[in-house]
C-alpha cells in the first residue's frame, strides 16, 4: 500500500468515527476520557518501556538536550497526562450548546447551535504528551483526531495511541476517534495535507518552520500559531512600581514561551525615572538589553537595537527597549513590528487603557497585567490546544469552543418563501 | 511591472487601508456607505456606458444568454445596488462589540471583542453587482476589500470601483479600502492567492470549478461554498398538506439556487398517500422526477434514480425521490449523499424534530419550513456575502459578524504570573 492510499484510509476511518462521535452523549464522552486517564496510569510501565526505545534511538542520533528533554516520559509526566485528561472531563461540553435564538417576522424561530468540526489533524514535533492533550480536547468536543507526531517519538506515540484507543473501545466510543499515524515517511505529511475530503482542520504545533510548511502546502484549512513578538507599553500615567513588576514577570518568569515580552516600550516622560531601575533589575536577572538611542543615553553599556531586533522573537533572556513619544507612537510600533499575539499597556488612566484595547488588534490586549496571561488556562478556557495568531476561525487561545462550529436551526409551522 | 509585483503592491495598499479602517467610527463608515450609494445613483449614466463596453465585447465572444444576463446593468439594477448599500448602513456595526465578559479568581476581568479580519479578497465571476455588495459589507465590518471580478465585467467593475473609491475619499475613509484588480491576466489570480502576508481571507463566489481552483491553490485561508444538495424529509407524523407546500416551494420557487431542494425523502408509511399527489403537482410545474424502486411503484413513468442522482445538485427542475424506512434511514442518506448545506424535516412530532435538529449537522437544519430560508436575509443577518459549507470560521450564511474575528481583552490591577 502506497503512502497516499494509507493516508486516505486513515482519513476515511477518522470520518466514520467523527460521524459516530458527533452523536455521543456528554456522559459517554466523559466516561471515555476517564477510561483514558485510568489507562494512562495503569499502563505507565508499558509507556515508559516504549518511550525508552525512542530515547535509545535519540541518543544514537545525538539529538540536542532540549529535544531529548521534551521527548522524555517519566512517572511524573505520565501522571500529568492523566491529570490533564481528568481536567477536561470537568469542563462543560460545548456540543449542542445553543448560543443564540431569535424570531423572524414570519414566525420562524431561528437559533445557532454548536457542533463538532468533524476530523482534526494535529501535526507536532517530539512531545509525546501532546498526543494525550490533543486527543482528549478533540474527543470532548466531539471530534475525531489524527495524530501525526515527530518520528523521534514514534514508539511513545504508538503506545499512547494504543492506550487511548483501548479506552474508547471499552467505553463504547469509536476506537478510530484516535488515529496515530504510523508511517514516518516524510511524504506522509504531504498526503495528510491533501485529505480535504475527510479532514476539517489541521493544527500544526511546533517551530515556525513546521507551521510555515503546513500552511504553505495544505489543502485543508490550517489554524496557525506563528511567533509571539509581545510588547509591554509603559504609559506616562503608569504606576511605575506596577510597571516594573509586570515587565520583570513578562520577560523573566519563563522567557522561552510565546507570551513572554520581547520589546518594552516606554513613554519618554517617565523613561528617565523608570528605565534605569527596571533595566538594572532585568540585568540582575540575566537579561541582555538592546536599546534605542534614548534608552542608551539613560543607561551604560546597552547594545544598540537594530531594525531586526524590533521584529525578533528572542524566546530567551534578551529584551529590545524603545522610548516613544506617546501612546500613538507605541501603537504604531506594535502595528509595524508586532505579530498580533499579546500586548500590555500599563497605565492608571482608564480612558487611555480603553483606547489601547480598542485600537490594538492582537489576540490578547491587556491592561495592567503580565503578557504571560495569554494562555487558555489563565484566561479561563480550561485548557488550550494552541494559540492562533491568524484571525480566521479562532484568534488567541483555542479551547473546546474553538474546536466547534455553529449551525443554524429553524423551527417553523409551514413557512414557505414567496 | 510583473504580475507578482503588481499583486504585492495591491496587497500592501489594502493592508495599509485596513489599519486605518479598523479605527474608523461607525458614523464615518456609515457616511462612507451613504456616499457610495449616492455616487452609484449619480453616476448611473457612466456605469451604463462602461457596462455597454463589456456587453459589446461579450456579444463578440458569443457568451451564453445566462452570462450576458448576469453581466448586464440597467437603471433598475443600478438602483438595486444603491438600495443594497443603504440596507447595510441600517445594520448594527459588529466592530468593537463585546460578546462576553467574565472575571478570573485572581481578579482579572476578561472579555472578547469583535475586530475586523483585515483584508478580504473576493474572487468572482461576471456579476458586477457583487462588487458593490461585497465592498459595502466589508467596509461596514471594518475590512479592506480586494475585488477580482471576471474579465468579462472588466469595464463595469473598474467603473464601480472608481465610484466607490471616490465616495471613500470624500467621506475621509481610505480610498484603498476598495481595490479593483485591473489585470485580467490569468496569472494574477495565482498571485493574489499567495498574498498571505497582506490578506486575511479569500471568498470565492461562483461555480464549483472556480471555488475548487481557489481552495486548491490558495495560501490564504478560504471560506468555501460548494454545492447545495438539499433534502426535505417527510416524516410519518407530518402534516401532509404542509409537506406538499414545502416540497413545492423548495423545488419550484427558484430551482437554480443552492438552497433549492434536490432530493425528497419520504417515510414509507405515508409514501402511498403522499407521493402520487405531490409528484403529480411537481410534474405540473415542469419537474422531472427520478425515483427509487418504491417511488416508481407508486407513480407511472418515473425514471429510475441512479447512485449519481443522490449526489447531484441539479439546480434545475429535476428531483430525486426516495422512500425510506424511517427517520434514521433519512439521516443516514443525508450524511452519505448530502453536502452539509440545508435539510428540512416535516413532522408534527416535536421530539423527532429535535432529534433531527440535533443529529443533522448541515449549515441550516429546518423543521416545517422550506429549505429556501437558508439565506442571510431570510434568517435575519441583514445581508450575506455568501454561504459557507465548510465548518471553519463560518458555517452557513455569512453576514457582517462572520466578517469579524474576536480578540481577548484583559483588565488587571498589576497581576503577574507565579
Amino acid at each position: 500500500m502506497g503512502v497516499a492510499e494509507e493516508a486516505r484510509g486513515i482519513g476515511r476511518r477518522a470520518r466514520a468515527a467523527a460521524n459516530a462521535l458527533a452523536d455521543l452523549s456528554t456522559d459517554l464522552k466523559n466516561q471515555t476520557l476517564l477510561g483514558m486517564a485510568d489507562g494512562i496510569e495503569e499502563q505507565q510501565a508499558f509507556l515508559l518501556v516504549e518511550n525508552a526505545k525512542d530515547l535509545d534511538v535519540a541518543a544514537g542520533k545525538g539529538l540536542s538536550t532540549a529535544v531529548i528533554d521534551r521527548l522524555t516520559l517519566n512517572p511524573k509526566r505520565v501522571a500529568g497526562m492523566a491529570a490533564g485528561i481528568r481536567d477536561i472531563v470537568a469542563l462543560p461540553d460545548p456540543v449542542r450548546e445553543v448560543t443564540r435564538t431569535w424570531t423572524r417576522p414570519n414566525g420562524l424561530e431561528v437559533g445557532r447551535m454548536r457542533i463538532p468540526l468533524g476530523v482534526i489533524t494535529i501535526i507536532y514535533e517530539a512531545r509525546p504528551n501532546v498526543s494525550a492533550d490533543a486527543a482528549s480536547l478533540c474527543i470532548k468536543s466531539g471530534n475525531a483526531v489524527i495524530l501525526k507526531g515527530g518520528s523521534e517519538a514514534k514508539f511513545s506515540n504508538q503506545a499512547i495511541g494504543e492506550v487511548l484507543r483501548g479506552a474508547c473501545a471499552r467505553a463504547g466510543a469509536p476506537e478510530d476517534a484516535v488515529l496515530v499515524v504510523e508511517s514516518t515517511d516524510r511524504a506522509m505529511v504531504h498526503e495528510l495535507l491533501k485529505l480535504e475530503e475527510y479532514v476539517d482542520l489541521i493544527i500544526p504545533r511546533g517551530g515556525e518552520e513546521l507551521i510555515r510548511f503546513v500552511a504553505a502546502n495544505s489543502r485543508v484549512p490550517v489554524v496557525k500559531h506563528y511567533k509571539g513578538v509581545c510588547h509591554v507599553y509603559v504609559d506616562d500615567d503608569a504606576d511605575l512600581d506596577m510597571a516594573e513588576r509586570i515587565a520583570l514577570n513578562a520577560k523573566v518568569q519563563r522567557p522561552s514561551v510565546c507570551n513572554a515580552m520581547e520589546t518594552l516600550l516606554v513613554h519618554e516622560a517617565v523613561a528617565p525615572r523608570f528605565l534605569p531601575e527596571v533595566l538594572g533589575k532585568l540585568r540582575e536577572s540575566g537579561v541582555e538589553i538592546r536599546g534605542c538611542d534614548k534608552t542608551r543615553a539613560l543607561l551604560d553599556a546597552v547594545a544598540p537595537a537594530s531594525e531586526d531586533d524590533w521584529h525578533e522573537e528572542y524566546l530567551d533572556l534578551v529584551l529590545a527597549v524603545r522610548v516613544v513619544a506617546d501612546m500613538d507612537e507605541a501603537i504604531e510600533h506594535i502595528r509595524r513590528y508586532g505579530s498580533d499575539h499579546t500586548e500590555t499597556i500599563v497605565t492608571a488612566d482608564r480612558a487611555k487603557a480603553e483606547a489601547f484595547v480598542a485600537r490594538v488588534n492582537s489576540s490578547a490586549v491587556l491592561v495592567n497585567a503580565s503578557t504571560r496571561f495569554n494562555d487558555g488556562g489563565e484566561l479561563g478556557l480550561g485548557a488550550e490546544i494552541g494559540i492562533s495568531t491568524s484571525k480566521i476561525h479562532a484568534f488567541g487561545p483555542m479551547g473546546l469552543e474553538e474546536l466547534t462550529s455553529t449551525k443554524f436551526f429553524v423551527y417553523g409551522d409551514g413557512q414557505v418563501r414567496t
